[in-house]
């Protein structure tokens, strides 16, 4: 495993984590401030600052672009939302990211049928890819905790994310977020699986928190929660990952409501000590 | 599949449902009133009763007890809570019960490691196993969602627990809610799997809400969310089950507060319409 301890270029900062507080910009400085080496932007705020500003801003200070979030929801309407989501594979190739995470979508509106959710998520992946190979732009595939299956994403395992890449070859892979996964007793074998492929793109860290208040909005800051962290990011490197540890946290009641700059130094202080 | 349109005989009540308005003796009465067939008390209710009140009450009034809830937790104490689980056993056999649910119980207190409290759970229910064995009451292993894995159960997918009965042999098998594993993409393999080991002890019906508020006590009636019970339903019958549908719902802004006649009705209308 890599000795991260003194690190903080492997660190990249979700925006999300201070989405409440900060807009694009003052994040991408916040990074800088904090020695952070990555960020993965949001596309709302990357709308706000303008593409060709926030490409411009991040180059200049050297951040690594470890993800773009997000292109998916192909279940929202009947044309698959391919074209906000060519748009997205644009937005991520402009600013050089390493992937365009996907969140897939849960259940058509008034739905019941999962699996007809499931195939049109795949037939939407398919149709993207074909946009994404010119450009270059990996598409990395978020499989989402159960949780969220009728709601948000419906690929809820590793394996069915893997499942889905099997089927649909180059340019597609995951994004592995502990806080999705942890829970799955299949979890290591998938990672293997997903390494021997070449298929993990982004790797990302949330604490699960015991008691869990809000199903979307009350995670964890690293260490703060239950998942074992090292043994995923041990698994993660054993499979041959070596990019950005992004550290994404929803959080309502507490870091949206911190100081950013505390929330990044003690971003900073888990990535080196507990992640 | 089973016509249960006109049926209220295959129509079990787990007490959980209307357990802030009645106690058991007042469940059993409910029961009889509009026709339900069967019964799946909680042992809290079954000690405020007295075992042998109620094994009277429900043999007077020819209930079915399609299972009693429960046991489990076996992560709880470094005994595998081994006492209380054999005295569940004793409970469920003196009530006739069909199965005994096991809720296996989550991480050790302070622990991170979730495959060793899988191991206990295994280990917990192996020797719980010798003493069911000689009882002749059947170990129904319930799956929980993952977002129990932490603080409930650790045994998160139908195909988790039937790997478990496999290694555990006769006399455990698996309790199927709807509520905990209906997102699974990999179901309708598992209940057939299930179905040819003989090992569907038990059939619960709950909904999914979308949004969910509460991850513990904001379930649905069945018909007010988005499972698809038919085809869940479908796929237990194909695979064999022939028992219960056993409706249990946690609710504490919903049907907990409702006039529990009320509850049992609609239960029974759902039962006949959308079960």
């Amino acid at each position: 495993m890599r000795d991260l301890s003194r690190d903080t270029r492997l660190l990249s900062l979700n925006t999300a984590t201070i989405r409440e507080q900060w807009g694009l910009g003052e994040a991408i400085e916040g990074c800088v401030r904090h020695g952070i080496g990555g960020i993965a932007p949001w596309r709302d705020q990357l709308h706000v600052l303008g593409v060709t500003e926030a490409v411009k801003r991040i180059s200049d200070e050297g951040l690594r672009v470890s993800s773009l979030c997000r292109g998916g929801l192909f279940t929202v309407d009947d044309h698959l939302n391919l074209d906000d989501n060519r748009r997205a594979v644009d937005e991520a190739t402009a600013l050089g990211a390493e992937c365009l995470v996907l969140v897939v979508g849960g259940l058509m509106a008034g739905s019941r049928d999962l699996p007809e959710a499931r195939r049109r998520v795949a037939e939407g992946i398919a149709k993207l890819l074909d946009h994404a190979r010119v450009q270059g732009m990996r598409l990395a595939i978020e499989p989402l905790h159960p949780m969220y299956a009728a709601d948000r994403g419906c690929v809820n395992t590793l394996r069915e994310a893997l499942d889905l890449c099997d089927v649909l070859g180059a340019g597609v892979g995951v994004a592995i977020d502990t806080y999705h996964v942890w829970w799955d007793a299949d979890l290591e074998r998938q990672i293997r699986r997903a390494g021997q492929a070449g298929r993990i793109f982004a790797y990302h860290v949330c604490d699960w928190l015991v008691p869990t208040e809000d199903l979307l909005t009350d995670r964890g800051m690293p260490g703060d929660g239950i998942i074992d962290l090292r043994r995923v990011r041990g698994a993660v490197e054993a499979a041959g990952y070596n990019g950005c540890c992004e550290i994404e946290i929803f959080s309502a009641k507490n870091w949206w409501r911190r100081d950013p700059d505390e929330v990044l130094r003690i971003c900073v202080e888990r990535f080196q000590s507990v992640v």
